[in-house]
């Protein structure tokens, strides 16, 4: 089993899922697709379907929960990219959405797109498929993982440390709630939709709580190292903005040394699955070496 | 039964399904309480309750759901207020959101209550009491209501209308869209968490249909005819905006004679119901009275 084989699934599937019709709110449909059929690396939606597919479920049934996932995360980018929050002109090498269609086109975009969010996963064929029982439990720890507690709550943590020097603590915190909690979910949902044993539900927690920092101290160090072409975005911002980050607060050596041991926690995570867990495991890796 | 009695039930659960913690991040959910705990008249978690009990179901399980369709109509008007939105500085009475906390937080505010609405509705106490599908049915009609082809897609029709003369089709679409689906949605919900049956439902989304646009045009009038302090907002700005309202397309006497017609529909509506129907036969009248 190699992931890239979802992509094309996802794909389709999230095509399918926006609405396409002439109505007298198209331009809004416009601009929800501009930001969520742009090509991003669906790295949520994967977790929830190799997660609920290790677990034994029924990957096509996923299908509509992994796409609310990759949902939620664009709405997030939408709103994070406002003028009012990091105000971002660019966004995976294109103008972003209020950019390309106005801050307030934009800012219903994005709430567009949360609430698209929860009516696939609680459509009445998405609780035929999966029964409303799995769908409901997959749905509340995606509104628990980007709500107050998670994504939203690491954001107003980040705009009231702007321009501060913060911890390490409040930086893993921030990280943990802004970017890691979203990621859990994922691999939650998955196990959640395949109906997964403790034993199951444990190793994808630790494997995702892992690679959820790793990724985060990654995107630091390419701020840092990384180059703008292959980003998409520009560079050096956060030394610019005197931003805490892992490379500010350890060091850019300590940071990679981070990076390569959540790697290994991840990796020894996935051990109850087995052989099948590769895919994970080689996924694990190249986050860790990832250029973009 | 009178309808004045959910008002300390609704105010005493949003207050408890209000995070108060200290945290990190405790001034987003100051500013999540400053606008929900805010005296709204909750008209919509009103009509949830009584649906439910209509239809012979467990009000006190129906309440996270009545409270959580207040989260979306409170989010809905913080997201509105903004500057790239309507820009008003004043939301019944006092400072609208991002006056009192940032358009930053105010953003997050609103993105935090949407999430939290869907959070509340599917948690696990939720689930327990009410069951995974009535859950999943009530949080699906929420969802549909506030998103693209609901409130979503309404504001989307507005924006776009801004400083346009529109037609009476458009204004109407427009306002299902915007305040007659969340209010239908109200309605529905209360059914479906009391495991309705179809002529039950049926007499509620005609009720619920014929307030939401009377409501709509009782607004109309009130910008034209109301008192900017019992209102708690300015008056006159429909007309200074030169807005195609149901004041403007049918002239004031007409708008008037269509809040009696549709009044004496939702009264109708509700023969199903007999006696117990009362209460909100009386509440459809006062909203068609209403001077706020």
């Amino acid at each position: 089993m190699k992931l890239d084989t979802y992509l094309p699934m996802i794909e389709q599937k999230l095509e399918e899922l926006l609405p396409k019709e002439h109505c007298r709110y198209e331009r809004l449909i416009e601009a929800m697709r501009y930001s969520l059929l742009d090509g991003g690396k669906r790295v949520r939606p994967t977790l929830v379907l190799e997660f609920c597919r290790l677990c034994g479920g029924d990957v096509q049934a996923a299908l509509p929960f992994a796409c609310a996932v990759e949902m939620i995360h664009t709405y997030s980018l939408i709103h994070d990219d406002l003028p009012c929050m990091d105000n971002d002109d660019l966004r995976r090498g294109k103008p972003s959405n209020h950019k390309a269609y106005g801050e307030d086109t934009a800012l219903l975009a994005g709430d567009g797109l949360l609430t698209l969010a929860f009516a696939t996963m609680l459509s009445p064929e998405s609780l035929a498929t999966v029964g409303a029982g799995r769908a409901a439990e997959a749905a509340f720890q995606l509104a628990s993982a980007a709500g107050i507690h998670g994504m939203v709550g690491g954001q107003e943590i980040d705009l009231r440390s702007e321009g501060k020097a913060i911890s390490l603590e409040t930086l893993q915190e921030m990280d943990e709630k802004k970017t890691g909690a979203l990621i859990l979910a994922s691999a939650r949902m998955g196990c959640a939709l395949a109906g997964a044993d403790e034993r199951q539900r444990d190793a994808a927690e630790h494997y995702a709580r892992a690679i959820g920092l790793a990724f985060q101290i990654v995107d630091d160090i390419l701020d840092v190292e990384g180059d703008a072409a292959t980003l998409g975005k520009a560079t050096g911002s956060d030394a610019e903005n005197q931003k805490s980050t892992y490379v500010s607060l350890l060091g850019l050596e300590t940071a990679k040394q981070r990076v390569k041991e959540l790697t290994h926690t991840a990796v020894r995570a996935l051990e109850p699955f087995g052989e099948e867990g590769k895919a994970l495991a080689d996924f694990a890796k190249s986050l860790a070496s990832r250029r973009s």
